[in-house]
């Protein structure tokens, strides 16, 4: 297939590619001994669901240097961007600028976990207004005004949201796009 | 005007909004005594017009840290964004992503320049594939695929190059656009 004629994806990092609530809860654990698996209630953002005296920590821990580094990627992440390149132009488009420190994490992390996305193929954004065909985003912020194909990423902040066609994990990616 | 209504613009960093070649002669000024005023042969990048063993050196200079931090911005640029904003969404569109450690001095630079753009509209892409209106640039490789207007900003690499709606400076860019 030529190359160019493959649809374009674009693809967000967090919550997405990477488990950014695996490394809040981390700290939050390290920190505060926040339970690991505390109960995330349907529809609310993860800070939401600590203790009232922790609501603003999630805004220190992410604007710190070394926030984004060490981020596990999330389960089947990596093998299925891997086999989408084969039939997508993948991109990799995350709203990094709100969080200047997290600007060279973020490209660092991908080098390491996703080394066969090229740098040209990774956009760090405000508003994601990219010309592609798919997108798949936990944020519908992201995807409302996206005139392509919208994939919902499943994340419990979304999970009372319908109206979206949702993928709850990788494998449904693979699924549905392979 | 229903501010969502505004068409929307994308404006390149390098050689548009900062005088690049201009960091790139003070260095080399500075550094190997080459003249600030030395004849740019139309056509051809920059460092094409330096001696033979000076011929590497750009590359080392641009992946430095700081280099992008201080360039001056051009002549008329910061008033006609500010007018521009008014009549269009405006957005920053760089190519970032090549350079690693430019992405934290650029964000920092159009903080100091440009502190009217907000995060949202900044974006440090690979390939620009925005879905913009107008794209104002002064790289054909970052034209030629774009499905709007596209105004190509004059430099002189770009000199010998025809086919393309130009401005030659930002004084161009407001008569026609504003």
């Amino acid at each position: 297939m030529n190359k160019d004629d493959r649809p374009r994806l674009a693809i967000d990092m967090d919550e997405v590619l990477a488990d950014t609530h695996h490394k809040f809860l981390t700290l939050y654990h390290r920190d505060y001994g926040v339970a690991m698996d505390i109960h995330q209630e349907p529809g609310k953002e993860l800070h939401e669901n600590l203790p009232e005296n922790l609501n603003g920590q999630w805004k220190i821990y992410i604007n710190e240097k070394g926030f984004f580094r060490d981020i596990p990627p999330m389960p089947d992440a990596i093998e299925t961007v891997r086999a989408l390149q084969e039939r997508y132009n993948v991109y990799v488009v995350s709203a990094a600028m709100e969080f200047r420190n997290s600007l060279e994490d973020k490209l660092d992390w991908l080098g390491d976990h996703f080394p066969f996305i090229p740098w040209t193929h990774i956009l760090f954004t405000g508003e994601k207004i990219v010309a592609t065909d798919v997108m798949i985003d936990d944020r519908i912020k992201n995807l409302a005004h996206f005139e392509g194909r919208k994939l919902l990423f499943t994340s419990p902040h979304n999970l009372l949201i319908t109206g979206y066609e949702r993928v709850n994990n990788w494998r449904e990616v693979a699924e549905l796009l392979l």
